[in-house]
């Protein structure tokens, strides 16, 4: 087990090592150890040799010129000039708040950006200002359009974040397929069989083997197939898609570059970078502050005490179980697995720092 | 097969006979006929019935004052005072895209509103101002949240219109339900099974049997069980009731009214009417028109060319087959089955109007 304070102080150095500076090295560490504490560790430690492998073969700018290069009183589009994501995004969602304070709502999108981590961290940043926050971003492609056996899109999530008043806030983060991409990695490597509805074979059969991914297979949309609404999964996808890259001029579906060094830089270019998209609203845009919270207190209450299905607890407000795994982890501390652990101990090396293999 | 000028005249001079001025009565015209040319019958002619009963039961304000009752230069909160929801609906995206004229972007909550047909329609408004539109209302209670037994939320849709250059525009619009209401209605006319995924039985239980909602069983969000990502249709699904209710000061989940008078008046309310939410973004507010559409018509040639799943032709792109429909009955005429024929007969014998039953 570590402590937040440790993972966050490595990473924190990690970055610094490669050039960042040192507020741009702790504003990419916050969204990493976001990642670890909400139990979404797909996103977190993981990826931190990812990062380190694009910098190393120079796919990610470590000092970036990030700045708006289009602006109107509620919209921005924000060129992130190859940074490391976070740090686009954190500036691209401050940008967001800045001009919601100003006219109710803002809005950017975002190109010339890299992977981000997790989407509800951005939105997440609008809570504390007493808005609603909103975090879209594209992501290399691994998904197939309904119909179709091409990998077009990414697992293109959604984060939307409502505060309330006495309750802990609504956040939903969600990727646009039914299962994560890391879920598959996982069933993988447990030599696990899935259940059908997440991937289809290079063919487009339908398939409970999450290997396939290797051989030409596919995702599939939130709703699995046609008849299960696949085609609603490919809009939201889609409008994923198009708000991230087609607003701000980044690559959009098939052109996203790959989040890994380890895939080629693709030969064919529609655009700068990742895409991404994000949102602020103020909620006394629409309704003074506490009306607003009491009546996100009212709604909650309402779903909490529907009558659950037999065998279950209560209706999960979205953002519930990552908050009880917060708890919990900034208690026992943050779990770094052997492998894990010692990849970054050879990154730790490598940039002369010390990380304990525990 | 009727005319569309026929079905048009015939719906404004109900309304108008109902006490709605010409202006209203063809605005919640236009909205009905534009369900019929998009192939989307569920919410054309067939509920004139439920839009004149609620008017005898005095459910529904013929002469509302819908008015801006909060803003901002981005947003505003829009008080439909019990208006048909075409006309509370229309309005509404007005001042929607009047607020994204003068800065960038412009979003509406609505309460006190109605049934307002086909989400899409008021999307797709944007488009002739080279905006993007966005349409997102709540209805009556028949979706059970993920682990839930009980019908909370309605089919709350999400529809999304951006436009193309040569291409015709991006249009999705679409339940956060597996399938629609109606096609439910359809396999219980027809004595059919459904596919599982669909519905649940008052006890939780999966089953294939699409008369269950009448015995206490609900419908189930996107994604359809929790393994598959229903939690996520569940997370879209309340991200529209939110935005169209807690934003507005409309009724949320169980308590949005019936958008039929045979259902009761609800006994609580924790708001006014049905709520929806409106946005409208300028394309130029990110990108110059040309540049924009030109990109959007590369997005949809890239789609387009997906290799297709065998068996299967292409890609679709959101909003075609609405459009082809819409081609083909333009050309063809309207068909109304003999039942609603009937029905439509007998509002006009009431009203002392005309129409031919063919």
């Amino acid at each position: 087990m570590y402590t937040y304070e440790y993972l966050f102080n490595f990473t924190t150095e990690v970055f610094i090592k490669m050039g960042c500076s040192m507020a741009d090295a702790e504003k990419t560490a916050k969204v990493f150890m976001a990642a670890e504490l909400r139990g979404l560790a797909s996103h977190g430690m993981i990826r931190i040799k990812d990062y380190y492998q694009l910098w190393e073969a120079k796919r990610i700018n470590i000092n970036p010129n990030i700045r708006i290069v289009h602006e109107t009183p509620s919209t921005a589009v924000v060129d992130g000039d190859g940074a490391i994501g976070m740090i686009a995004a954190t500036r691209s969602m401050e940008i967001a708040i800045e001009k919601a304070e100003k006219c109710g709502t803002g809005w950017v999108s975002t190109c010339g950006s890299n992977h981000f981590g997790i989407a509800g961290y951005y939105a997440m940043m609008a809570l504390e200002r007493d808005m609603i926050g909103i975090t879209m971003t594209n992501a290399n492609p691994l998904v197939a359009p309904t119909f179709s056996i091409s990998p077009l899109l990414g697992t293109n999530p959604i984060a939307v974040a409502i505060p309330a008043g006495k309750y802990p806030p609504f956040v939903a983060d969600f990727a646009t397929t039914p299962i994560a991409r890391g879920k598959l990695a996982v069933a993988e490597k447990k030599g696990e069989k899935t259940l059908l509805g997440f991937v289809q074979d290079k063919d487009g059969n339908a398939t409970d083997d999450p290997t396939v991914l290797k051989r030409g297979g596919s995702m599939l949309t939130l709703g699995g197939d046609y008849e299960h609404g696949s085609h609603k999964g490919f809009c939201l996808s889609s409008i994923v898609d198009i708000f991230s890259a087609v607003f701000s001029g980044a690559n959009f579906g098939p052109f996203v570059p790959p989040s890994v060094a380890y895939l080629p830089v693709l030969d064919k270019k529609v655009g700068q970078g990742t895409g991404h998209f994000f949102g602020a609203m103020r909620i006394d845009s629409f309704q003074p502050s506490s009306v607003f919270k009491a009546k996100m207190d009212e709604w909650i209450e309402t779903f909490k005490s529907a009558k659950p299905a037999p065998g279950r607890k209560q209706v999960i407000i979205p953002g519930e179980p990552e908050r009880e795994k917060e708890i919990k982890i900034r208690k026992e501390g943050i779990q770094i697995i052997p492998a894990i652990a010692n990849d970054l101990k050879e990154i730790a090396d490598k940039l002369e720092l010390n990380f304990d293999v525990k």
